[in-house]
């Protein structure tokens, strides 16, 4: 297997945001394009919860990204005209400092003594990338969902980084049905005998908690609308029944399987608990007191908002404070409201209204 | 401890639906009031997956109901003027035989064994209660949530067995949304160890399980708007916190773990397995090819029909396909949106807004 990942390892202590700190703190990204002689069309790009920093194949990994349709030669984040840098958050399991790396003190992986991670260190430690690049000014940060989170912890934090924001199905702060949500998610993890207090060995794991919390996360990242459409009441075929009356019977129990089958030992446990409480924290508000005030520091030329109609998880309404909140601050903002049915997944599947969106933003 | 509780013992062996028999089957139920002389004056109360029949108290009972502000002397089911029955839903475990009864012909309790349930099998059972009682026609038959499918079940199988109807956010059938929580809800309780395939001893039982499907009950039965109002972001107090970093911080996560902890103990995890999947495999469409067609078969002088804005487990457009078939099936049909906050709970407690609908219908 070939990799495009970069490693950039810090030799400094990292001080993390909600206290302690990181010996060796690397963070793993990749990148798409050139810098132009200015150094002024770089993007950094932020992801979601899970992703690597693959966001889109190239000529050192041909595997497709999970942003495939966005990103790369032509596409709307155009690697002709861009250098484009996808991050793996810390915190993450793909090539960034996390719960499952070693720490450099005792030789054995974090696990449950990661210290607590929250958006900010993510933020910071992305900036630590961009400026080993020696980039002074990006042309845009991009980001999706929590990479939207990250996003605004980005601006905020160095409110010169960056001219254009891009912020897609993401929130200023988390709330009560989001966090409700993660908090089960989590508990299913913890609950699983196999997490083992997060003392599980490397390879191994929670895996029927992670199972489950994968299973509620695609019923929070999709929408009702979309399975009425897509499923109805159809039965899975008598063959792919388990002859488990409680199980599966109709076919979106078995699209639910198939999801969490997927995702099942790809992604770290400790990893998803971390992460998935960072969200939890994030609040705009501890910036400056409210969110507006918090909003209110960022300087950028101009920003777009998009949000989706059918996103259960991060409603339509945490886009209009957002894009409020930004215009408040006199940024020149676009808040696109798209009609897609796929809900807070939209960003990664309804391309055909997502793509025109961007591109439009990055002519 | 008083009971109220009546006992309806069947001798003949009971039939079910989707195939099995249940030996000596009986139905627990409670009435208010008493009936007229020409016995026209009997509302069948049906309830929701959890409650017991006890919907209110009573001189035998004093202990409130789980529909105390509804139903008794001059409330809006008002016990001065009709003979109101709640009978608990066979395969439920407050006196009706379900999966944690004894089977008469093992002498042990059904636990797994037990007959798959279906909703029509609550309603046929209920009406044994009805004819035990020599009652040839129903004032109205009631049912709010599974209790809503369980008086749609009971209107088809008796056309003429009841005058009127009122279903409170219910539905004609489940919808995948609903049937991937419940599933997944499933799952939790099928994946904890104490579950022991069903067969835990009597009294304990999968109790992890059962407080995380609780918990994501929860989350389906309220809303996101509520939650927004009562909890924000709050934090628990820092003496309510329990030092586990992923679980109990917002005020949000000490309100799910006060709702498991209630729950937990009271119902039979057995129980719950088999009526959450009674709910998925319930359609009107089964009862004549289409929704439609199954509600063609009720005949009924009024019909009322009750759905709340905030409501993701059964939701408002469930309501409306509900009301227009019945409307078309040449019935009476009012339907009422109520712009509550609480959900799909909002039956349970936002009596403000429900009781004079209710109340004004049976006037």
């Amino acid at each position: 297997m070939t990799t495009a990942r970069k490693i950039l390892q810090l030799d400094a202590p990292f001080a993390m945001h909600l206290g302690g700190h990181l010996q060796q703190m690397q963070i793993a990204y990749e990148t798409w394009g050139q810098l132009d002689a200015e150094r002024s069309n770089a993007i950094l790009v932020f992801t979601g919860l899970s992703p690597s920093a693959h966001a889109a194949s190239c000529e050192d990994d041909p595997s497709p990204g999970w942003w495939e349709p966005m990103l790369g030669p032509d596409k709307p984040l155009d690697a002709h005209r861009y250098l484009i840098i996808c991050v793996n958050s810390l915190g993450s399991c793909f090539g960034s400092t996390g719960p499952a790396s070693v720490n450099p003190d005792t030789g054995k992986p974090y696990q449950a003594n990661f210290p607590v991670l929250a958006i900010e260190d993510i933020a910071r430690s992305a900036h630590l990338v961009v400026e080993a690049l020696a980039i002074e000014t990006l042309y845009a940060v991009v980001g999706p969902s929590m990479g939207g989170m990250s996003a605004l912890a980005y601006c905020m934090f160095y409110p010169d980084a960056s001219e254009r924001m891009l912020s897609i199905s993401s929130a200023a702060r988390s709330l009560p049905f989001a966090t409700a949500i993660r908090s089960l998610q989590r508990e299913m993890i913890r609950t699983d005998p196999d997490w083992r207090q997060g003392s599980y060995p490397p390879g191994e794991g929670p895996i029927k908690g992670m199972r489950m919390a994968r299973k509620l996360g695609m019923i929070s990242y999709r929408s009702p609308q979309e399975w009425v459409q897509r499923f109805g009441r159809e039965r899975v075929p008598e063959e792919r029944k388990t002859g488990d009356a409680f199980a599966i019977d109709f076919e979106i129990e078995a699209y639910l399987e198939a999801h969490a089958s997927k995702f099942t030992g790809q992604f770290d446990a400790n990893c998803y608990l971390y992460l998935s409480r960072a969200m939890d924290l994030f609040d705009v508000a501890d910036h400056g007191g409210s969110v507006d005030a918090g909003l209110s520091r960022i300087k950028l030329r101009q920003a777009l908002v998009v949000g989706v109609e059918t996103d259960i998880l991060f409603p339509l309404h945490q886009q209009g404070e957002l894009a409020i909140g930004l215009e408040s601050a006199g940024i020149e903002t676009e808040f696109v409201r798209l009609s897609s049915l796929q809900g807070h997944d939209s960003f990664l599947v309804d391309m055909d209204r997502l793509r025109p969106v961007v591109a439009k933003f990055f002519a």
